[in-house]
């Protein structure tokens, strides 16, 4: 099988991660690259990491450019892919690495977003108790946020063992802001400095991780949301803790939860996650402690903002939504030092 | 008045950073410059910038050769500042950058740090209740850690207002670890990448918290404190958070708080704390916010851990030892970009 | 004295390192402070790390609100200052950091930077021979580049030792590019990459070197000069050759050259300059050898550009321009690490 | 065909890359990992990337360990291979990424490395003239220095058109120094600062870059080389000059050199490498121009210096050596930003 995929937003980051990992991928073949300001110029000009396209000629994002393809992925601010997709038929595939579709209650949207909701498409992340079923056959797919995935994860299998009430605070790469020309994205901002932002529950992607423990938990999971900006280009590392109400082993908990997952690992005792080590590669690593004297659980995650935190997750997605090996064209191993 | 200064342990960050201040102090004289392994070396090979002194050869740490000034800064690993400062006579002011006279209890100190405590001595962090009236014509200071710094003065006027259990996540340079020569510290290591450590209550600057808001609050506060290890030299950014219990303006308490302080500045809303605004200075940038949905405050403090947070704090405290001005030699002015 | 200071480009980097360091100067106090786009909004927008001129709002760049003050420092894009200056008397002293008053010659002038050429002011680099004499009592000044800066200064005392074309790769960090909002500053772009421009002698900053180095060679020098970007905020690396014609000891022709400049530092043999050392400092490092199997003299030269190579320079150039001592309020102490 | 594949030197950085490189290599199973220090210790511990292998016991370096296999790859010290190739039988592929076996002068070998010189083999750069046809079917392979690497390919074509005279000054990420425990390697001093080293022509791939220019041009070529270390971990930037002594169209000459290898890329004109492009690849990036006032053609080459600079290189070298496809395992795509 060989599969026809175009890219809409492929002069941007998640974009060009999509064709990265396509580019390894041994089903696709790569059809149209679109953009919105950026048409009508080559992909060097804004991959020059992908050589294999160098030559390509990004074209106007329009329904009648991605039509024709088996699988459609789009890499757009929010609020553009409802209406590119009801444009482009129910059998193909449609990948959706924006916001639009995550949310389920269409207040939340409302609150977070604004405008009218889109409505909600199967939520790519599998490795969430009972995603994966809906993900297969799926032909419309929402990936998740970077934050929420890594955040997700992280506290999915301690559900049932803590208060429902916990405290992320995720280190990220420069990445995840996308090439929006800003001062505070320069490059002389950010090296040697940290900064905060959207503190105090602001950022959008609360609703989302609150989404996704609440349904894990069975119950409203509150959560404190802080990301903090670091300088590197690539990573998230999510610090997560919570009280524990249950004695049980918290290990266990988490052994059996990703046992079989292919891209979430549980590192062994002592060894703690560090963004370098995910770098390029669809893993999650993970490590969990208890910190007796306050009785509470730290969850450390890493992943790569870019792959599993967006793009790998959308291949992954791909691959499940189409009956592939939920694996192919994906790794674990990572680009270090 | 011209105060003559030795510094033991001139060979690294800490006193390094410390004789980069001195050299822009009106009142003193660099004297003694001494050094473990790196005795008999010229200062040049250890600290490049510090080109007034880059010919002074340092001599061995010894009790002799710090003998004879008006002020002795120790900046060593922990366990050797006691048995050399009880040989420094009473009338010498000893201002120590290591931990072994931070923490009261000595149950706390063996659990943490091991072997006997060597007693407490006035605490130098002026900025919270009470301290600096200790500080004032002191012989004896032991400058607080760099993550106790920023993380007490993020929540100190928090201490009425909240839960007693807070959690600090605090994303730190490299610089913190010293000179150590481990491999989870070189360059190729830590730049690209993130890693938390110290995870579970189990760094060291734990009690230090847990003892300065506990003593501001009046009342046993439970901290959980996890350390980020982020790319960049210099700077800690704090991201701090309780559950508010009380309805007062927190904002104000922040306010009145520190007025009147010369280094901590609480920015106008709106603004946030960077760790490169701070670089060089002894400034705190403070912002603090309520997360509505949860009730809940979150604080974000910045410094740089070498000067507020190690060396800035020590010529602070001898400024404040000796009745110089307290500003003295210091500025809240940073190197950015 | 207090001379009543302006500074027309307040929210760049440049004229935010030209007021980091007025800030420390004894002898200065801080008047009107100008932007273009900024006009309107307060200094910690742009230059939070500036707290004591946090709450100082830029006002709009013109002649009006420059008049009345001793001196101007003009921190623009190349083009304004001719006019601006005309507008401000003859006996306010002008410190342009751009790049008007550099070059002495039309034609260089227009094949560089297009346009009519405004006239050449004495030139900032008072190292350079005959240069200091120039300066004193100026009341118009044009600092030069930082990457003239440097290079002219690394080469200066050997151009009676060596052939007429020299090479000069100099490695850069960002805030030499300003705040502009490209593509390819972005932090996610330049960290973790380097990349050369300006190829193939096409940079601006050519025929300033070039000038510089025929004015102390009395011949033509001719420069090959290529700049290359590198993940770091601040600093110039440069690392220049020229094959040597006489069989004098070079290192002594260094050592004369600069044994009495405060600011020029030659290191001992086996010592190499890194740009970390000069960071925030006023300080050039040099060091010199001599490659036996070319008979080609090498030099490596680091400054700090927005320092030395930029805001250090015209503070340095005002000190003599007004009579002060020509170190008042600049340092060679850089903040390291 | 599967290969079975040894690595000694598994715990180092480029060993770890030979096992990257490996993982995704179709034709190979991963048999003996060896170390040093490290043996008996966890892959995990000192490469947390390669989560296929993470729990692989390393074993000691020895002839015994390391036979049995088809390829051994070596990542050792220099002056280690040699004795360990001898062992291995002649029908073992020994890849031997040191420095051993580069140089084809003793004279030259004992200069530089001091000691006896062990012989030379076929030199694994396949794109420089003759050495593809050198390589197919050997059983040994020296895997050439990083520097070498990028700095001969950059030149080579202009070998016939320049004076025998050029100049490199090369900037490199800090993995080039692997994971020696120096304090010139810490974060803290990496970040932020750029410094030169191994001036003068000091440093050891200066001999290798002389031999393969020499090589091609059939006649002494002189090479004034200067290393620059830049804070970044991966990646090397190589600015190459020399003076035109031929009138023909030298971009000409490069795409005639370079049109039918598969990881050499000559970037359309107006585009620059960068190394960031060539993460993790196995790609060279090249521009060239002239500089019109000097006569002086200017190129700048990008490699990944563990990849094609090392590990990436290795892999080549075995896949021509074996008769596989030179391709296989390879990739032009870089990981970016």
């Amino acid at each position: 099988m060989t599969l026809r995929i175009a890219v809409a937003g492929a002069s941007g980051y998640a974009g060009g991660e999509v064709l990265r990992l396509l580019l390894g991928h041994p089903e696709v073949e790569i059809g149209a690259l679109t953009a919105g300001g950026n048409a009508g110029t080559r992909l060097l000009a804004h991959q020059p990491h992908l050589l294999p396209l160098a030559d390509r000629v990004l074209t106007e994002t329009t329904a009648a450019e991605l039509a024709g393809h088996d699988v459609v992925f789009l890499a757009l601010p929010h609020g553009h892919s409802a209406e590119l997709a009801a444009r482009l038929g129910d059998d193909v595939l449609v990948v959706d690495c924006g916001a639009d579709h995550r949310l389920t209650d269409p207040a939340a949207w409302e609150r977070w977003y604004g405008g009218e909701h889109a409505g909600s498409w199967p939520y790519g992340l599998p490795e969430l108790p009972g995603r994966r079923d809906e993900l297969r056959g799926a032909r419309r797919v929402a990936v998740p946020g970077c934050y929420p995935t890594v955040s997700s994860l992280a506290l999915a299998p301690a559900m049932g063992l803590v208060e429902p009430e916990v405290t992320v605070v995720a280190v990220s790469g420069t990445s995840g802001a996308g090439k929006s020309l800003k001062p505070g994205l320069l490059g002389s901002e950010v090296m040697g400095s940290l900064s905060a932002y959207g503190v105090g529950g602001a950022h959008r992607h609360t609703p989302e991780i609150t989404q996704n423990l609440s349904a894990v938990a069975g119950r409203e999971v509150r959560v404190s949301f802080t990301p903090v900006l670091a300088p590197l280009p690539r990573g998230i590392l999510a610090t997560c803790s919570a009280t524990l109400t249950s004695g049980e082993d918290v290990r266990a908990a988490y052994e059996r939860a990703y046992a079989d997952e292919p891209f979430v690992h549980l590192l062994p005792e002592g060894h703690w996650p560090t963004t370098g080590a995910v770098l390029g590669s669809n893993a999650v690593q993970l490590q969990v402690t208890v910190d007796r004297d306050l009785n509470r659980l730290v969850v450390v995650a890493a992943i790569d903002n870019l792959a599993k935190g967006t793009a790998g997750a959308a291949v992954q997605c791909m691959n499940l939504a189409l009956g592939l090996p939920e694996t192919t064209g994906l790794s674990t191993v990572g680009v270090a030092p």
